[in-house]
């Protein structure tokens, strides 16, 4: 089974990388970019078949290693191979 | 508009954070984890409202600052506000 993670800064956490990026695209002549925030995104390959215990093993995995739940939301879907 | 942007490394493109995560995963009493792979997660409003023109836009910056064209692969999302 596959998990598709997405750990995102939560709303309000300063987020310089994602200042940057906008400056730069401003810089290239994108205009009307805004709010540009910049996250992680991993995949992961599991062994597990059931689809429950996956996501509580894909949750307990982002809560313990992947995301800093202090700063750092994590949303994730699952797909059978 | 909001576009939800991915960038991943091209299969076959050595992904040393990948390994340490799945090696840190190991650590932590994970088993049955393999083929972990890191990449981008890019959020990014725009002024334009029309879809295929902001289709078109978020190419472009793919193509010319977000993605290395050479190792990553982009996708992207996107969705009215």
């Amino acid at each position: 089974m596959k998990a598709r993670i997405k750990i995102t800064l939560k709303a309000g956490v300063l987020d310089p990388q994602g200042k940057a990026i906008e400056h730069a695209l401003g810089a290239l002549g994108f205009s009307g970019i805004k709010d540009v925030r910049q996250g992680k995104y991993i995949e992961v390959t599991l062994a597990e078949t059931d689809e429950a215990k996956a996501q509580a093993q894909v949750e307990k995995m982002c809560e313990e290693l992947l995301a800093n739940m202090v700063i750092e939301n994590y949303s994730f879907t699952l797909e059978k191979d």
